[in-house]
């Protein structure tokens, strides 16, 4: 069976995956970009457009972005990863983040309660519009996934909906060292969690600290 | 000036010191020791009365946990790490979780709402019972340390509210990898504490994660 993962999703020592007040100007609202500081300078994130640096680096935190992709055959994310807007789509026009050939190039499940065409892109990427809970949204991502695994990419709604639904095979988890204060907690209600996995952590040269939840055999 | 200090503070991973249903049998209420666990096999643990092994560890986790005395003059804690029970002092029997002779050898200053007379305990330990809001508090304690530095000794309600009133100069807090799910959360009402302290981190063998905050100069 293919498996369900999740990578490189940062929150704060205080547990949020996302500030207050998100909008098309600050997609992590009052966070910033200061969950993502870590990646940006990995030779991953550098080659999937997050320019502007002349080198970048292969250490830790790259060990662990580069296994974002590898045996993925589609992402499921939420509408809030997609779109900076609430409610019924009033145009079609967005055509989410990240420009005509997003990083993605497999398919990916947006869950929106507003269903709407699939959207082609450039580069192997499309986005399909499903309104699903997460047993339904699995099910049909393994469809197009063609026997390769799924990724939960986001936001941090989507990403704890999983592992509450016990349908979480492992997750890559950033704690970055700040205090965002409010936001979306990406803790609530895992209680006992790591029943289920071995949980492993090592601290990198840029200060963030690397968690895996591993699901154990037979768990 | 004396530093105010915090040592060995475990919380988990989603943040919280204490768990639900404190009470005599459970001072950790559904947490059980599972928040002190890295801490028991210490040199530092084992002296202070924790027995029940042969060895005793000097690793990471002792090389933190040692530091817990050292030019203490003075612990302030909450009453929940004095007594299990709640309100007026029914009767003034109760003397503290650790014996006749505790392990803090110093003054010990209690926050309660209800006052009663100190508490002279073998090997240097007296409980001064205060009802004094946190500037007030370390005040008062500063009188009993006699230049010595001040730890802040916990629950939780206390380390979070010495922190919130920009009182502390340095914390060592110890994030265990475990979800309590429901408790009493560490890190609320302290967006940007990183702005005003250096944080590094490091995880130990035994798989929890030390951070220290040491105030930065002239934050």
């Amino acid at each position: 069976m293919s498996r369900v993962r999740v990578h490189n999703f940062s929150i704060s020592l205080d547990g949020f995956g996302v500030g207050e007040s998100q909008s098309l100007e600050a997609p992590f609202g009052h966070a910033g970009e200061r969950l993502l500081r870590w990646a940006l300078p990995t030779r991953t994130f550098q080659r999937m457009g997050f320019h502007g640096r002349e080198e970048s680096t292969v250490g830790v935190d790259d060990a662990f972005a580069s296994n974002w992709a590898e045996d993925i055959g589609v992402e499921i994310m939420g509408r809030n990863k997609f779109a900076p807007s609430r409610g019924p789509w009033e145009n079609e026009e967005w055509r989410g983040w990240w420009g005509d050939d997003p990083p993605f190039h497999t398919p990916v499940m947006v869950l929106t309660h507003y269903p709407r065409l699939p959207l082609e892109m450039e580069g192997g990427t499309t986005f399909y519009f499903v309104n699903a809970d997460p047993p339904e949204a699995l099910r049909r991502a393994r469809q197009l996934a063609e026997g390769k695994d799924v990724r939960i990419g986001g936001g941090t709604t989507t990403v704890r909906e999983f592992p509450q639904a016990d349908l979480i095979d492992q997750m890559h988890i950033v704690v970055v060292p700040i205090l965002l204060g409010r936001g979306e907690r990406l803790w609530e209600v895992l209680e006992g969690l790591e029943d289920r996995f071995t949980i492993e952590s090592v601290v990198s040269g840029s200060g963030v600290i690397h968690l895996t939840f591993t699901r154990r055999v037979g768990a």
